[in-house]
């Protein structure tokens, strides 16, 4: 018999909250294939004096990040990376992008042999050098394969038990369906696929497309429009990966619920949508708006549509990807937002 | 040189008077290709003592089913239909699709030997049978070819030039690129396809779809949920075309604005998503409900929920389109709405 999973989530915000709930849950149910308990590496916190790891060990809730939900009394919360993640086979990665450099420095040498991870970070590094996904970063530091999972996935709708769906893109197929198994439950439904690349790039891309949408929220331009840039966004969204990624990015991957249901999920709601419509409303400028709107957190949309952009610029391709290009010019250049639906 | 195109549009509803709008200014900016005089077929009525021909050709305006909007006064409204098609060699069919029949029996004869129709007529009759297609009606009775035109196009939204797109589903390129001139202008943007028959799918099965984003809605389920419910119609949708069509219907097509960009307007609007999300909250039946808020007139949906059904089961395939069998069971056989998200 083969030895049960062990597993590890690194990080415990909003997503890993409500992820380890799901994940708590899969594996006491499955305790043919994983062993039950769930070590999670939570940041340590104070909250009203008392340790965030000891509030969640004693009362199963994560009061600062998903306030109100149950988790199940499986998942350990452990302040020390190396602890948590000592002899892991399966690591699911839901961190800010930012610390996955520093943590997986210190988790070097800790895994079992024959760890795999997974990474439930949305996006990807794009520089004019090139991009970086950020499953590859931690396969690269970690030298264990890496998966991704994407989908239209509110944490605190999927915390709420309502049913949604996901993607798992993993090379090989038969870790993909051990995933499956830890994620898949009837209200979280997981299709797995081996395109991890197109995943990732859904999970960044979106954005800018949300940025779009939100302008044409703004100029009030109604339904068909809307409907039109979230096609085109999708469109260029494929383009730029079957441009710059070649055939491992197929077509497939923008119908499942990391393409078209989260651009959807995110063009409908979203901060995205909400601040490019308040900059269209109001006139003022994103940092203000960010500010105002976001105390003071960074839109991803925006950043991104500057990242795609100088990775364009670079290349000479702008004029190919006509919606992040004019999304780019509108935010960054002054360009009036009613050319988001005369340059595309 | 080739004869100039002589344009008649049968249909002067809503979204008769719209395309009316748009090919009337595009036959005169393209005075190459088409005679400017659009010659349109009205169905006359009174309306305050008037007839609807005599108002349109002097006030240039469809006051009863366009307010407020201008009509171009090369568009010519003519009562007779035999007067209206006489010599045409482009058709535009835009009428409900049970005058079809009876229209087409009386041009019979008139048209120019190198006649093409186009409809513009929504959907497709489906019974226990078989299917048939508007664009085959028109094209078997007066024996000529006939494209489809179908996209995310609300009428009053195009008439009030707000950017859209659409797509044009014709067997012969060339054809299709002379109806890409005859409607195609910067905030109505044509795409050329050979796929006839997935752009007239997609028009009918869309509906059904959009009854189940409206029963996720009226149970208050949250974004993620009707995104998935959109994106599993979606593939429903697909499956159905490359099932019951074969390789005709392309996966594409899902892709273009007759697919995606109208799938997404329907459930974020439209009147199936709203009655099936007051037939969530009220309890109410669909017939009492169409009373209502429809004025009586039919849902299309569940029209369509029913006449996919009967389809499926001749062919004892319902489990094999979850989503419509749901859709169908919720309607018609007292099952659950929850089970919307259960047994898809």
């Amino acid at each position: 018999m083969p030895a049960l999973e062990k597993v590890t989530i690194i990080g415990s915000g909003n997503w890993g909250s409500a992820i380890a709930k799901i994940i708590g849950s899969n594996t006491a149910r499955h305790s043919e294939q994983f062993e039950s308990t769930v070590r999670q590496w939570v940041f340590e916190e104070q909250v009203d004096g008392q340790n965030l790891t000891d509030i969640i060990n004693t009362q199963h809730e994560n009061v600062k990040y998903l306030k109100g939900v149950a988790l199940p009394h499986n998942v350990v919360a452990i302040p020390d990376v190396i602890k948590a993640c000592e002899g892991a086979s399966l690591v699911v990665f839901v961190v800010p992008h930012q610390f996955i450099h520093g943590i997986c420095e210190k988790m070097k040498g800790h895994l079992a042999p024959n760890a795999r991870a997974i990474s439930l970070i949305k996006g990807l590094e794009i520089t004019s050098e090139g991009t970086r996904l950020f499953s590859e970063e931690i396969s690269r530091i970690l030298d264990i394969p890496c998966a991704a999972l994407s989908g239209a996935n509110i944490a605190n709708e999927v915390a709420l038990e309502k049913f949604c769906e996901s993607t798992i893109g993993c090379q090989s197929m038969e870790d993909g369906l051990v995933f499956k198994n830890l994620f898949d439950t009837p209200y979280f439904r997981i299709a797995v696929i081996e395109d991890h690349v197109g995943v990732q790039l859904c999970g960044a891309l979106k954005n800018v497309v949300a940025v779009g949408a939100g302008f044409s929220d703004g100029l009030g331009y109604g339904s068909n429009t809307k409907a039109a840039i979230i096609r085109l966004g999708l469109m260029e969204m494929r383009k730029f990966g079957q441009t710059f990624f070649g055939d491992s990015v197929k077509t497939e991957t923008f119908f499942e619920s990391c393409g078209a249901a989260d651009l959807i999920t995110t063009c409908n709601g979203g901060r995205n949508r909400k601040v490019a419509e308040a900059f269209v409303l109001t006139g003022k400028p994103i940092a203000q708006l960010e500010t105002e709107l976001l105390n003071g957190q960074k839109l991803q949309g925006t950043l991104t549509a500057q990242e795609v952009n100088e990775f364009l610029v670079a290349r000479k391709m702008t004029q190919e990807f006509p919606l992040f290009n004019t999304v780019y010019r509108i935010v960054y250049e002054g360009v009036s937002p009613e050319m988001i639906t005369v340059d595309i």
